[in-house]
């Protein structure tokens, strides 16, 4: 059994053991297991895709729809096989999928699939945010298990959700729940990474807090009961890599909230900037980059089109080398 | 030709037309045609379903998401067609699709199609809220077009969405792009109508004002150059029924804005209470209800489990007498 071949088996064993796992812990080992705490997004869009990819999937499919969904799952297989070994979560951004209709969905549900059959931990982001009997309609589509004529069942069972604060508590509460009951975690947006983020989430409160700070204190108060061994909760937050000093401030609100954090490459966010959301011993975050990765190969002249997934593969380890030249992972 | 052929006849007509013009016109002239502005929200779930109905759905497809899919779809389209010639206005609820997975996505699109077939102008009660190419996704999605090969198409087609504003006006602007160029509308979320709104949307500002007004005041200033011929903006507000001092101060803040109003009915709001939605003139409100209509057989002792889509044509002429006898429509 060569090297690479032991790895797979290794991260095969462990991935089947973390299902019984707290959230949290399966997060920190799969960073402690890959080495790296990169989040690959993976926000599929058609006009992006290489020729080779849409040219196959429109000869194999008549409904164009269908071509569309096929070639974008395939995009997305071809990246998962050349990162899965090297990062711990992918985030399929659900509405490059979305606008294809139920094909897309189709597709959406095989990716997530796919990247949990490599090893991969998963977070759908759909950013839903409602109420009541709509909330645990969305819960149970994303995280937990759907009632269909009596039997109960995975829909498309990713290991975590992305959610909005505007409704309050009674949106996250359903899917605290299915993340209790099934080991699976949230992040909730706090301060996005956005320039318009500051429209309602800067907005100064008379207690002399931010609303995005208000929102970051409600997450460490409903998250607080639901720890992992590593000491991080189940509830994370959503923090922009574009803010490092609301970061910093962040940090010190939600001490036990792993941060997903987006923003970091194509919209301008460094390894210097990311830095803050890690804790002292440089864990408790993802940070997450999805264009500047899974287009890499639109920026690597002596890469050739059909090479793109290594043009991911090649992104992938510059920005693990980026981060590591700020922070030291433990 | 009797009576409700020739209604018929006139609402086809009618709605051929409006096509093209400016959404809160057709707003405006669906409720006039329907002489109510209720919508009605389609929230399927199969526990609530009528087990004839999911009986020859499960006899009819092996695959039991295909068949819940089937389901609810039937389940619509009978309540549309006993409610179409009352009210102006239907609201899928995408979650209760979604949650069956790609199969309950295509019954979201059948079921907005079909509602678009009967005259009605359809709301994606979507809630999303995301930024850049990804709102752009969205948007394209459920108002505008999807470029699939070179080919511009419509996926879900719907007359308007409704969006949550936390992420500011970056999550905003491509709908209102695909609006203008489609003629269709948004109702963004100011004051929802659950307890735990308060959480954030009550929050106050230094200047005195709670984030749900900051949010009203945005979205007046957003909607203020797309008005159409009736003064009304393809900008709309998602005001809850359950809290009307709330709403009085709303109306004032976005006279511009069509107020679409949850919580009446099963959510414990009354006629009284949305009444300071609507203008002086008893318009710009649409009162959704969702719950009380389409599961009202559920409550109606006389009435067999297979008439259920009557029992929703009797709950809805019920809501408009009970609408009528606070607010005078003109």
């Amino acid at each position: 059994m060569d090297a690479k071949a032991k790895l797979k088996k290794a991260i095969a064993q462990e991935e089947a053991q973390v299902q019984s796992q707290h959230f949290a812990d399966r997060v920190f080992e799969a960073v402690r297991l890959k080495g790296s705490p990169i989040c690959v997004g993976l926000d599929p869009k058609l006009e992006l895709i290489p020729a080779i990819i849409k040219g196959k999937a429109l000869k194999e499919n008549k409904d164009k729809f269908k071509a569309a969904a096929e070639a974008i799952l395939a995009f997305n297989k071809a990246i998962i096989d050349e990162i899965h070994d090297l990062v711990p979560v992918v985030k399929p951004q659900v509405a490059c999928f979305e606008q294809y209709g139920y094909e897309g969905m189709r597709a959406y549900a095989e990716t997530l699939k796919y990247a949990k059959s490599k090893g991969l931990l998963t977070i759908a982001d759909v950013k839903r945010g409602d109420i009541g009997s709509t909330a645990e309609a969305y819960s149970h589509a994303y995280l937990g298990k759907v009632n269909v004529f009596d039997e109960q069942q995975f829909v498309f069972d990713a290991d975590a959700v992305t959610l909005n604060p505007y409704l309050g508590i009674d949106s996250i509460k359903p899917f605290m729940d299915d993340a209790r009951k099934y080991n699976k975690g949230i992040f909730m947006l706090v301060k996005t990474s956005n320039k318009s983020s500051s429209n309602l989430q800067d907005l100064e409160m008379t207690d002399g807090n931010a609303v995005y700070q208000i929102t970051a204190h409600y997450l460490d108060s409903w998250g607080s009961d639901d720890l992992g061994d590593c000491g991080y909760s189940l509830l994370g937050a959503v923090v922009g890599a574009t803010f490092p000093a609301q970061a910093e401030k962040l940090r010190k609100i939600m001490p036990e909230a792993i941060f997903l954090v987006p923003g970091y490459g194509a919209q301008g966010g460094t390894a210097k900037d990311v830095k803050a959301c890690f804790d002292e011993n440089g864990r408790g975050a993802l940070v997450n980059s999805s264009r500047s990765i899974i287009y890499a190969y639109k920026e690597m002249p002596h890469i050739h089109e059909k090479d793109f997934a290594l043009a991911a593969r090649e992104a992938v380890l510059k920005m693990k080398k980026d981060l590591e030249s700020e922070i030291t992972f433990s």
